[in-house]
């Protein structure tokens, strides 16, 4: 095994993945858990990184470069924003040292749009778009970065210019477990409703106005002709993502078409979202992209 | 005291209201609880209403008429539905008796529209609906009843030609208290920010495909421009409304405009929306509409 040369920190809300990096970039070993910045507040964001720290062997003066919610006012250290237009190098600039540790360890800033008739705010996205489209971009480039927050990204060369947040993902959250359509879904299991995910997508794009009735009909239409709950929860999510797919294709699309962040089951939906809009995408995997762009971080910081 | 002739209610998901009337339609004594669909479902229906029969007073033999979720399946005795287009006068035709009762009771069915593009149900709103625009109505009316889930009706005389369903009540709940806005509205009293609540109505109304990125605003703009919790409040509820008006003045209005049906703080608040994107109203008080309604239904059958 190569000599590890830095450890990488993905720390989200409610996820926390740590890497073990060795100086060509590879990975060594890796821990995920649910210690994200809501266990973290509790736990300590100390206690909780130097049992993963122990977990994986990292050595005593090994730096450790983190991105996420760990950087939030209420998470470990306030690593504040950098402002739109915000180019992707002025991120690894403003890193912010943990104060008062046995190591290294910094907390890469966010990204705020000081605009008071579009405010907005991204914690973790700015590194996956950093790893995404790289400190060299050229070129417009258009990001949609599906999850809990969507982020929908209008880059210039390596300069972030603007974004938008679309909440889709907790409202899908809280719409099918807490309305009453968490009765439509309940029981919902691992079969998938492909048809009924594109035809909701295809209505909210086409008629966003009526998203809070093409919701209603998730229940509207099983009480009057049936239907499974896994076609209800894709009508859900569909309705939802549709929504959030007329907004952020709204204005002009570059040339290059879309470039999706995503991983897993939203890489899934959104592809087929875009498919059902006819909207060419490249798709880069979120994952990759957020360790990608802690390496460039590390990298920079250290010369590791 | 004139004499009791019958008993009204209206029993909605989670609210129960009863008025004892007399001949002429005055309201000799009224009851409001909690006990709704929900509750009753666990106390017994028939305990429920009995409880209630005995505080009012009413005689032994007085009928009693109901609108609303107690006809639902998961109700007390189901009341189906009178399909679109639904001539008003079909609703007092198919009340449905309750079986095994010591009195005459009585329960208005709802309205289904039975259109696989557009499946809606309506329980309790098609007795609003009587009150609000009787049996005797000339020409085209549309009517916007908001509510938990606000309803949208085009009616050609007394008959309900269409009707849509937004979940724009139910919405603003769990966004408001299951979300990470909750946060920004935590703290938030009984005073009203009226700007914040109009200029959110007009954003939403004129870019509805923004709605979940307008309802992230409510955050991001509070963590960068500060801000208090009830703006907060009023943009979520802004937001929502004016993505609900947004698809129900979608197509024509009739050119008498829009008929509110609605009470209280609902009716403040949609005066207030209707008002910001400068489309003409009459009000009409939900609960006069609804005891207008059962009042006209108790007519009819009893000949009361």
């Amino acid at each position: 095994m190569s000599e590890a040369a830095y450890v990488a920190v993905d720390w989200g809300t409610s996820s926390f993945r740590l890497w073990l990096v060795d100086q060509a970039g590879n990975i060594l070993r890796e821990r995920r858990s649910h210690e994200g910045m809501m266990a973290a507040g509790k736990l300590g964001f100390p206690t909780v990184l130097q049992s993963h720290l122990q977990a994986v062997g990292a050595a005593d003066g090994l730096p450790v470069i983190v991105c996420g919610m760990a950087g939030a006012r209420q998470g470990w250290v306030e690593a504040g924003y950098v402002d739109t237009p915000a180019p992707l190098a002025s991120i690894l600039k403003h890193a912010v040292p943990v104060p008062g540790q046995d190591r290294d360890i910094r907390i890469l800033p966010g990204i705020a749009q000081r605009d008071p008739k579009a405010p907005d705010v991204m914690r973790g996205e700015e590194t996956q778009l950093l790893g995404a489209l790289g400190l060299d971009a050229a070129g417009d480039a258009a990001v949609c970065m599906p999850g809990t927050h969507s982020k929908w990204v209008r880059a210039r060369g390596a300069t972030v210019e603007r974004f938008a947040t679309f909440m889709t993902g907790e409202l899908f959250d809280v719409v099918s477990r807490e309305t009453i359509l968490s009765h439509a879904v309940t029981g919902a299991g691992e079969t998938e409703d492909i048809d009924a995910f594109k035809s909701a997508v295809m209505a909210a794009f086409e008629t966003p106005a009526f998203a809070a009735n093409l919701l209603f009909q998730v229940r509207s239409g099983q009480l009057l002709y049936g239907g499974q709950p896994a076609s209800a929860r894709e009508k859900i999510s569909g309705t939802l993502i549709g929504l959030e797919l007329a907004a952020g294709l709204a204005g002009d699309v570059p040339r290059t078409g879309i470039t999706l962040v995503a991983s897993g089951r939203l890489q899934m939906l959104y592809q087929l979202a875009f498919d059902t809009v006819a909207v060419p995408i490249r798709t880069i995997g979120a994952e990759d992209a957020v360790r990608r762009g802690l390496s460039m971080a590390a990298e920079s910081i250290w010369s590791v």
